[in-house]
């Protein structure tokens, strides 16, 4: 692929495998599908009014946090402790700037909170209720915890506790028998990695890129994955590319896989491509790593390699046809 | 350098420029040297005897957390609120497992709590009272917050309050006029930045990284540094190198430090002090980071760049003499 640099956004909304049951898969499917092309819409028409690669990741995350499908913001996934922890990050690649929040649960928008500390603190990463202190100092919508409770995440929490095990997210399958007018999501639901991303390249020919997740259902209190970590899940750098991941968090901070893919272009000389399948498939498949990423080179190549059965994700390129998929095939 | 593989471990304790006083600064220095020379006597005893790089950097860091002269553990920095909050790492190169805690207040000896979390659960990074509890189930001995405190540091946080800025230690020099007893060290208290940390080589060709901190005097509640984010200020792979960085956090959040050096010598071809100059002279110096890092090769071989004018260090090979070292010329 030789594309002339073009204006573009990737975002995802978590890696897993496909659901055991099929009912109600189609219009699950379609439900899906037209969330993201939604979300995809905004950023397209953002980046085509020459708004900023850094502008597009944080509309795309902002939107992915309010829609309760996913795993991040409003809709997130409950602790052990029955409460809510939110880990997000952001990155620009022009600058190597940097914010992250994690283990939040009063900032509605934990993304913008980020964003505020890359901006507004000398700082990248702020936790707890430190970071709440930050954001509520900075202006940001402050809300009651149980803002971001949903009776569908409830119910996987209960479900979680009763089989006493930790779950990357929700069991979908069991909660048909709770919640009659939930069907399962294309993906299922209890085994898939739940995390929310964007990565851009704009007009100007800056990359960015932005996490944002809610964790695992049933998680210990104060576990902090991949996501806000620079280098692990999130990680932006004009000079090779964005990368924003979904998986099982620990293995990617081992792997320091975002990061992993920027340095194999940088010393390697390898294409975004060849980096992003062989981190995917290889490095992070070796220590038992599940999931995937979406990435985007300078020249708005992009790469959404993962060792799922799915992954939520799509990318619009300004003029083209937005493109959805949850499966390999699509 | 060919030294055929041979048991080795280094240590740092903080990077920095050379002291404004002169003032009994010989005296100083020695007792700096003789703290140094202390732990890497024991490290290399255990090395010696067969022990693992794992145990050697743990113990290592158990000592210099103990020791008040260094900002790790007792002897602690104070934040802005006149609380603790104390990070640390640790990483296994044979198995790319780790562990970390952050912003534990809690903890006496924060290292051990990170290596419990690599060896007894199944996440990485955990943070805040999670952490604590973690912890306290894993029978590690709790404190009073108060337990980390000195009047040494909490001078330095009166001092810092007065200027109103963050300080990334305390100044030793303004403390002359406080404590009678109190000399100046040999690097500018005032500007350095204080973290402690040991990577380690054993007779089984395994490596080992550990880092620890207090983080910033005056630094916000809630603010994380490189040290506990695996692949910033600490990182080991068999395969490449073991590292474990000291100075402006968050640059080297943002160049994902540790990780780089192995990326460069495994994608780039470049050997460890190649790799390990080229971060710290270049492309750390070009966002504006300071500080250094210690890193050691599967062979044994060592390095430990630093931008600043000195940066307490020293190494101990089993079989050989123990050097320590503190300025450039050292």
């Amino acid at each position: 692929m030789t594309n002339p640099p073009k204006a573009v956004i990737a975002i995802h909304g978590g890696a897993g495998t496909i659901s055991r049951s099929s009912q109600g898969s189609a219009m699950q499917e379609a439900a899906y599908h037209q969330a993201l092309n939604g979300i995809l819409l905004a950023g397209q028409q953002l980046l085509s009014e020459g708004g900023s690669a850094l502008d597009a990741v944080s509309l795309a995350v902002d939107l992915l946090e309010e829609c309760p499908r996913f795993n991040a913001g409003y809709g997130a996934v409950f602790t052990h402790e029955a409460t809510h922890e939110l880990d997000a990050a952001i990155m620009d690649g022009a600058t190597l700037r940097a914010g992250a929040v994690a283990c939040v649960s009063r900032i509605r928008r934990p993304l913008r909170a980020a964003r505020a500390v890359m901006e507004r603190s000398e700082h990248v990463l702020l936790v707890g209720t430190g970071a709440e202190a930050f954001a509520e100092d900075c202006g940001l919508e402050m809300v009651d915890p149980t803002f971001f409770s949903t009776e569908v995440r409830r119910a996987q929490l209960a479900h979680a506790l009763q089989a006493d095990r930790m779950m990357m997210d929700h069991d979908g399958a069991s909660l048909t028998f709770r919640t009659k007018d939930l069907m399962p999501a294309p993906l299922d639901e209890s085994r898939k990695l739940g995390t929310v991303g964007a990565v851009a390249l704009d007009v100007h020919g800056n990359l960015a890129a932005a996490t944002s997740t809610g964790g695992m259902t049933n998680k210990r209190c104060g576990r902090v994955g991949d996501t806000p970590l620079i280098g692990a899940g999130t990680y932006a750098d004009n000079r090779t590319a964005a990368i924003s991941c979904t998986g099982t968090g620990e293995m990617f901070i081992r792997g320091v896989v975002a990061y992993d893919i920027c340095a194999r272009m940088a010393y390697g000389g390898q294409s975004l491509d060849v980096a992003a399948q062989e981190v995917v498939m290889k490095s992070l498949a070796a220590i038992g790593g599940r999931g995937g990423l979406i990435a985007l080179d300078a020249l708005g190549r992009s790469s959404c390699p993962f060792n799922t059965e799915g992954m939520y994700r799509g990318h619009a390129r300004v003029g083209e046809v937005v493109h959805t998929a949850i499966f390999l095939e699509d």
